[in-house]
């Protein structure tokens, strides 16, 4: 047993129906008052009530920001910072999902004018980034990341009733994306035990939430404990890094322009097989994450009994070749994978072994 | 699903045979050189190592400091904060079981005239303070606790290799009093999912830990998982607040004064069965984690297994009546803990249904 393990200060506020009430009395704790609030115009609906309860609060919102764009391009992201420092914002709210938390963070995070300001995130997906000191920035077409304490939102606040207009299909793909997380923290290169229990309770969410979402997208409780799965997912992953399922996916996304969560959702079924069978620790705590919620058996037994489960009400993506990626892309994507991949992941990669996955995986043959 | 968790910024390193490597690398990470270093006499042969590493590495010892005593008398603490001050140590390193920890709190707490100086605390039992940001003075007879972010360590540096001389009698009661903290987060007045998370896995490295130092306290092994275990166990129960058992036990304690760690190892498996029956989700987890390690059935089944397998090796208590408990204790006690415990206990309590607790855990009948 040797690791280290950096736990960051986060207050997390779980309140179904509440997160107004919740953003207001989060920045009185922090005894702030000028608001910056970030909600692109898809979410005014959302976040119209919460400006309206901040300023029958007494507090001013000194920023309305609109302008959320995936990835976080520097330039919205500079103009977000020119308007809180010329507002003197003294707190930032974002409402919205990865890209408005992505930018709130852009706001707070060392070099910006106004660094250091708290955040207080209001996530209306299933992304993640809220639990994390990930920040992301993109310039032209290359995305830049980096790790930074003062992106890491002081408080978050989960409002199920935020999320009941996403539709089943987006639910379930974004949900299934923190799953992703969660078992590739198993072998993710910094991975101690810590990361590994969040983890295993973050699985135990996902697998309990994302069946009753699947079914009806309305579920308070299934978007409570998926939002509950997805969050601890992202501190884990956070703490662990990319293991192997993140590397494929990566190279895979990159070199044929693959659909971000399908690909998720197609390549973990494989990875987990692959690797389950030489971490045992592993393969038993998710199999045991699985298995208090749906009653399954061995770790990829509990994924297969969740996608099966899921499959009743959505498509859950099978065939990387449904996607666009051709079939010799099978043995092009073989070297710049392998490379990729941690050199202790549990299972050793050889071109064969990492080949016969990926053709499972364009095919769709199911381990 | 409504509760807020808040997550404290600390770094934990588990680095067995590493403690003088992994202090220097913490100090240097937080910049910091005039070190006052916290062990009392006892611990001599455990401090002089590290005191050697540290000057070795350019650092000042501007004090050290021996005046350790139990529960932290509050002219203990003030002279080790004025020795603090007058050395303008800018780092406290604190080695030893809870009453170092307890004063390298007092020295960096609120109101100390250094306070919010770094803490880094190198555990030598398994008391878990280290973990919380619990303080603790004693003035004349009457014992002030408290909670102050400030007195929470900045780094925690567990290495098994100074805990292999502690006799198995004492760790292993140091190591129940730790499965306590675990098991009684499950019904704490403020638990939430993720201090329950924190308490199934630290339970499992309890169970997996404490049969190894039963045998044989020099096992690295063993010490590591009890550590660990003893970690999340503070950790989750700093979070939680004391339930249903600690009520239990601080109230016998005070009328008869009965020994700590002897009584929370008789009264825990009462109290586990007692509750678990109403708790579902409770029983499940902690059925699980034993389970996991254990290969035993129920909650209850799983402490029944840890206390037999560590009744080969130590003894383990089992009645009140043989830690000077008068049989009459049992009916004036149950009013007392009665009004103690919370009102939300699973099993909602009678003055029939705790005497008759109170009664088997006297008699030594175990549930």
């Amino acid at each position: 047993m040797k690791f280290t393990h950096e736990s960051m200060a986060q207050r997390v506020i779980f309140a179904t129906g509440e997160a107004a009430a919740s953003v207001v009395a989060e920045i009185q704790a922090l005894q702030r008052s000028k608001v910056m609030l970030i909600a692109s115009e898809r979410k005014t609906e959302l976040a119209d009530p919460i400006e309206a309860t901040l300023r029958s609060a007494g507090m001013q919102v000194v920023v309305r920001h609109e302008e959320v764009v995936m990835h976080v391009p520097v330039e919205v992201a500079e103009r977000a910072r020119v308007a809180a420092a010329a507002a003197q914002a003294d707190i930032v709210v974002s409402i919205g999902g990865g890209s408005a938390t992505g930018l709130g963070k852009a706001i707070v995070m060392d070099g910006s004018p106004v660094a250091g300001l708290p955040l207080i995130a209001v996530p209306t997906t299933y992304a993640g980034s809220e639990g994390t000191n990930v920040w992301g920035l993109t310039n032209e077409k290359t995305k830049t990341t980096g790790v930074d304490n003062r992106a890491l939102p002081t408080s978050v606040v989960y409002d199920a009733s935020l999320l009941t207009s996403l539709p089943s299909n987006m639910a379930v793909a974004s949900g299934l994306n923190a799953l992703a997380h969660s078992i590739d923290v198993m072998w993710g290169p910094r991975v101690d035990p810590i990361d590994r229990a969040f983890a295993g309770e973050g699985i135990r969410g996902l697998a309990a939430g994302l069946p009753l979402i699947a079914e009806n997208p309305t579920s308070i409780e299934g978007i409570e404990q998926t939002l509950y799965g997805a969050y601890l997912s992202a501190v884990a992953f956070a703490s662990a890094g990319s293991g192997m399922h993140h590397k494929i996916c990566h190279v895979l996304g990159g070199m044929f322009n693959l659909p971000h969560a399908q690909t998720h959702a197609v390549v973990l079924p494989h990875v987990l097989a692959f690797n389950a069978q030489n971490d045992l620790e592993a393969e038993q705590r998710i199999a045991a994450a699985f298995g208090a919620v749906l009653g399954s058996g061995s770790a990829t037994d509990g994924l297969r009994a969740l996608r099966d489960k899921l499959g009743i009400w959505v498509d859950v993506p099978k065939a990387l070749k449904d996607f666009g990626m051709p079939e010799d892309g099978v043995m092009k994507a073989v070297e710049p994978i392998k490379t990729a991949i941690p050199s202790d992941n549990p299972t050793p990669i050889t071109n064969e072994n990492l080949a016969a996955l990926l053709r499972a995986a364009w095919e769709g043959n199911l381990p």
